[in-house]
């Protein structure tokens, strides 16, 4: 035992138990920028596949809410019997008249045989990416073979996360974006010049889904709003519905629920999220890890109308955490954050607090 | 807008919303000596009572928890209306075996109106803190007047911070000790001298409990234990349970608790976790903030036995992290945190990341 281990009666900092490796926004950016989006993207796909071919091993628990006038914050727990997460999350949908982000999140990987958290980590940037890399995923095996062209109705945050996503899994490179608002269209243009997309955009949501093999949804009024209606949906199309995600928010007109074959990601959560909240609670829908796991067919022909209900689920998160977490060692971008008392004796936490009142006299005393 | 939020694209750390204050064990030890125990007591008994008080406008969830063989991970959320908190905690009772805590826990109190973390603390310590002063706010509604002798049977982790509790809020002076392992006695002895009590170490539980007003059972063991039998409780004795506190886990004989008057915290939680487990399951019982507001008699008279069966709940929790909260700008015990992403322009999450590959490029383009 060394000098400083005496004096704060307490393992060193970055060798000891109660330090928490912290990825904070600055150490995501950096580590999303070091590994490259689109190679990102397609690793995070990886893992959250990987999680979803094991589905029946994980304890799938409802969100844990707090409502107010203005929003929610939910908790998001799930594990796999070895590894726990939980990721903390808001909806806040006037927070930005304040300069402050819709959602905001942040999570925490821990070891269940334990309890010890493993990772804290920033997790609006990751939410993003996770969110684009589950629609890729369940595109490229829902989507028409050799969809090349999408439509992204909606312009914000989310959007440009969906065109690399969907360029990255499934070779999209033609993009074709309509927002309410034009300046959220040229700001989504002007940060994907450069990405390798031929670009259009487009005055309405009709003009914007012309010749498209799939059409994305992403808008955040949170209401029950027909961004898309049942005549601009040609046969054969992927629907990748992503905005609609909680009671009363909804993008896409009934009628087109109806003629889609519908794939969500957990039907208790979708039934009372998604878009199928519009549906009686009965109507058929299949879960996306059956058709990964081959349990259940996904596109049947190129006819067909698929539609992926993406409303958010615990699963992606935690993937997305194991993945952030075997990222740490390689790269180094994380912080030890001290965050668990780890006293020398573990009965003896007051003992710890003391000695930390008078670390000199305790060393004496010691020596 | 400076040269340095032009090249990072986001606020400046310390300045911005994406901040937000972290309190680590180190501080948080800096800041318990930096007050004073018994005042942290104290104060943090006050904010406990204060919440108790105004019961009825939280919401009082049951907690959620992750099992497994070797233990639990649990996240206790609830909120006023105004704020919201939640504490992540295990209990890992082998955890000992490979010098880890068998409890750790961490915490975040936020706004609930925006869903923006105001507060991410270490609650290890502060949970044996607000654990320790809930249990002495109890007893001084419910002890007999003029107290001032205690037996504390389990010498841990927690029993240290029970006794300066009760100090701090009852005036106990004389404390009479006993633990199935002597050395945790000696250690506990250790820890008090020169907090001005008068410690009497013991040879039995029933050595331990002469002439005790209050008996305060502090053990860990997870199992249905007898640590108190009904002969070693005179008149007129108040029993404050604290190790008994999860299925399976109780220390007291089942005939007290038929002799006893018997308070809890949130009755539905108790009845799973507490001593009362034993019992059935309308037995009565009255909840700690009935006595407070003056809803529900506490002690009638000087020979009733009264029993708090202490399990921790999670307004207790929330209390002690808005206790802290109202410690950091006095203090500066905390360190800024760059846990939120926050853009210039909130639709813009993209952008900001991309701003970050080349932040000398862009702030050249800009100017």
């Amino acid at each position: 035992m060394n000098t400083m281990q005496i004096t704060t009666g307490r393992r060193v900092a970055g060798a000891g138990l109660n330090i928490v490796p912290f990825v904070s926004v600055d150490h995501m950016m950096k580590l999303v920028l070091a590994i490259g989006i689109e190679r990102f993207l397609k690793d995070l796909a990886g893992y959250i596949e990987e999680d979803f071919r094991r589905w029946d091993v994980f304890d799938k628990k409802p969100r844990i809410g707090a409502h107010s006038a203005e929003g929610v914050i939910e908790l998001m727990p799930t594990s796999d019997g070895e590894l726990y997460g939980f990721k903390y999350v808001n909806g806040h949908p006037k927070n930005t008249r304040a300069g402050r982000q819709t959602v905001t999140a942040f999570g925490v990987l821990s070891n269940l045989g334990n309890g010890y958290p493993m990772l804290l980590s920033e997790m609006t940037i990751l939410t993003a990416l996770r969110t684009a890399a589950t629609s890729a995923l369940a595109a490229r095996h829902l989507a028409r073979e050799g969809a090349d062209c999408m439509a992204i109705i909606g312009n914000g945050a989310q959007s440009e996360f969906q065109a690399l996503a969907f360029k990255a899994l499934l070779g999209i490179r033609k993009l074709r974006l309509f927002d309410l608002d034009a300046g959220a269209t040229r700001k989504c243009a002007r940060n994907l010049a450069g990405e390798g997309f031929e670009i259009v955009s487009c005055q309405s949501a009709q003009e914007a889904v012309l010749g498209a093999d799939i059409i994305t949804t992403v808008t955040a009024d949170k209401q029950r709003a027909t961004i898309v209606t049942d005549n601009m949906v040609g046969a054969g199309v992927h629907i990748n519905a992503v905005g609609g995600d909680s009671p009363g928010k909804t993008e896409l007109h009934r009628d087109i629920l109806a003629r889609a074959d519908i794939f969500v990601e957990y039907t208790p959560q979708t039934r009372i999220e998604g878009e199928i909240q519009q549906l009686a609670s009965d109507h058929p829908v299949t879960e996306l890890w059956q058709v990964i796991t081959g349990a259940a067919v996904g596109r049947r022909d190129r006819q067909q109308v698929t539609l992926f209900d993406s409303v958010g689920f615990a699963i992606e998160d935690f993937s997305a955490l194991r993945y952030i977490r075997d990222q740490l060692a390689r790269t180094g971008l994380y912080q030890g954050l001290d965050l668990l008392a780890d006293p020398d004796d573990p009965r003896d936490l007051f003992g710890m607090l003391v000695r930390a009142r008078n670390p000199a006299q305790h060393a004496a005393a010691r020596a």
